[in-house]
């Protein structure tokens, strides 16, 4: 059996825990929901009040000459190399949803003689909602596909355009193979668009290495970067000049201080900015990637692939055959979360929510555990799961049953 | 002549005198930029820091069931007034550009059998390239002609689907009358979608009595929510539930937490809301909002009025013949900034800058100042013509007639 003074010995020789000090978080807390709403580190916090103070306050509309307007793109190169991108493949703007819009749309276009987009039916609802609005606008008739992605190969015709992709189950936190799923796309003529929300800051990606055309990815899960942070799109080189953006705007512009009439892309992704994007909001996802300069996606990951095996591990043996484990036990197929199935999963979690573990439920038996690496201890895993154990030998959760789900998770 | 005294006497009798209070402003700068770019408030400061600091690091992902969830909507009902607007009219999300592209999308998908939408040529740029690009992806052939405003009537023929203008135009500072045009447009079947970015905060506003179908606007300039703010959207009552948001959104779906594959939009204006916002911009612009609290848009304008009249008198006491003033004499034609014309332009808005009076170029030959009536002084007023005599009578302006023109305003 594995003991609390086990884990502790673990925090102990952890390489990455004196890293933990750099975020704001109480100690009363055990925060396993990182992988929807990361926390505050001391250098976002910092960063926005610079912003504030000193860039706004004091030097105003001036500001925009004085390296607001490349923040997007020198925020995409401060995120390329956690996704193995190069300088001038990243840009950070919008929410991930517009971002996706404008990768769908301007991939559409790149394959007009077909007709087909596929799609993962368990893809976050989000993603196939905004493939579908868009390819309704492609000016061409498309068929969207939302398939079991175990038959995506038999679904791979000459007619698909484009398949899309997210490379973490939101719900399950499996993980797809990479680079495989990309080849096998590209063999069939289609383009391959990925959706890294749940991957980016814990698990390593090399989308140059895995061919990938495009991806984009949301700020504010394990990147840290603040509620509604705003999202990231990646373009491979090779398309650039040639991938048009489909939601121009004035920023986006060759010359943007011409004020001319008719719209020129400027390079490189650049291109791919609309409107001015807040300026507080990307110092606060600017600061939080502060903590990614110390570490390496190596370590972060290696203790990820710990932390899951120890809450997994801890709940086999405490709690032999009461949850499902659905995330893989295999390393190469699980993302930086536990998902376990129980009948009573909402009033577990909202039982587990009061006693400060925080995790979060999914519709409709999915207890949802996020382990983000830069701040959580083996000794939070263990703790944990002395609540999950207590919750369920209480029934405490029962109470919460019936109780009307809130809109939290 | 009128004397610095006399300004002096206004500023002592002005009843929005103590409002100037409530923002970080250097009494060394006369800012004339607000219409670009607004100052920081006290109360945008303390919310932003109130966000990071209690909703975000010790509510954690919680946040989302404390009132994130209906920031955008909240927001946008305490922006309502300032446009004429009633509750859950008004959604403040994304940016100027991508808000419009909601607008034209769903608007063109309302008049199917249409094929033509009307805007101004001297509309500001980033508006023409959207409505060109969101018309190329209606689904049917779709013309978008970019006339001059004077020529409207003839324009509006029975094809003409939508018509999309600015209210104040961003180089001239001319004011369009909100009412009759709207009027017009509704006249020939069309629908009407106006633009205020340049008019929120500054100039009285009506949608309701003018009939307005559809409107958006920025955060960012009379507003002063800070730089790239997040926009807002007016959607007229009687077209919602009608109108499709082109770019939906989980956040949009009438019940987001049961993750369903199909899109229902949420009653209201919540439909339009796309991926999650970023809570830290709004918190910005939640707390700008504040000092509109205390002030009528009557008085503001009053102000606005006054400060306008007074600038121009001044200019033409005492720079008689130097400059074309662009911007109408006539009240109900102007917005709240005023255009100076000159060929030399830009090098003189420089040679103010370096005297920290922060005004702006708009090429070829404009330089423009905003009269923010809640921070700005009849003195202010009265110095920064003191300054702009002394660039003219040094010619020092000279200097920097061949600088590279900079990227800042």
């Amino acid at each position: 059996m594995t003991t609390r003074d086990d884990c502790v010995a673990l925090d102990a020789s952890d390489e990455l825990a004196l890293i933990r000090d750099e975020f704001i978080l109480a100690d009363s807390m055990i925060y396993l929901d990182g992988n929807s709403l990361g926390p505050v580190s001391k250098a976002a916090r910092s960063r926005v009040s610079e912003t504030i103070d000193e860039e706004w306050a004091e030097g105003l509309v001036r500001g925009w000459g004085r390296g607001w307007m490349d923040a997007p793109t020198r925020l995409g190169n401060r995120l390329a190399p956690l996704i193995g991108a190069v300088d001038d493949e990243v840009v950070v703007i919008d929410s991930l949803t517009i971002v996706l819009a404008k990768l769908i749309g301007g991939a559409l276009d790149q394959r007009e003689e077909r007709h087909v987009v596929l799609t993962d039916v368990a893809n976050f609802h989000s993603d196939v909602y905004i493939v579908r609005a868009v390819a309704a606008r492609a000016g061409r008739p498309i068929t969207v596909k939302a398939i079991e992605r175990s038959t995506l190969d038999e679904h791979l015709s000459d007619d698909v355009a484009l398949v899309m992709l997210t490379h973490v189950d939101y719900r399950t936190g499996e993980m797809l193979d990479l680079e495989g799923i990309t080849k096998r796309v590209h063999d069939a003529g289609a383009l391959m668009l990925w959706d890294f929300a749940h991957s980016t800051g814990a698990v390593p990606l090399d989308v140059s290495g895995a061919g990938v055309d495009f991806a984009a990815g949301c700020g504010y899960k394990y990147l840290n970067g603040g509620p509604g942070a705003p999202a990231f799109m990646y373009v491979r080189k090779s398309w650039q000049g040639t991938l048009r953006n489909p939601l121009p705007g004035w920023l986006g512009h060759a010359r943007p201080f011409d004020f001319e009439l008719e719209y020129e892309p400027a390079q490189g992704m650049q291109a791919f900015v609309t409107s001015s994007p807040s300026i507080v909001a990307l110092a606060a996802l600017d600061g939080a990637l502060d903590v990614f300069d110390r570490v390496t996606m190596s370590q972060v990951r290696t203790k990820s692939l710990a932390l899951t095996d120890l809450f997994i591990a801890l709940v086999e043996e405490r709690l032999s055959g009461e949850f499902e484990v659905v995330t893989p036990r295999e390393h190469a197929k699980r993302g930086s979360q536990v998902a376990l199935r129980h009948g009573d999963a909402y009033a577990i979690i909202q039982a587990l929510i009061e006693r400060n573990v925080i995790g979060d439920f999914r519709a409709p038996d999915i207890c949802r555990f996020g382990f983000a690496p830069l701040y959580l201890r083996y000794a939070d895993v263990y703790d944990a799961v002395e609540h999950l154990v207590a919750v369920m030998r209480s029934g405490a959760y029962g109470d919460a049953r019936f109780a009307v789900r809130n809109a939290v998770t």
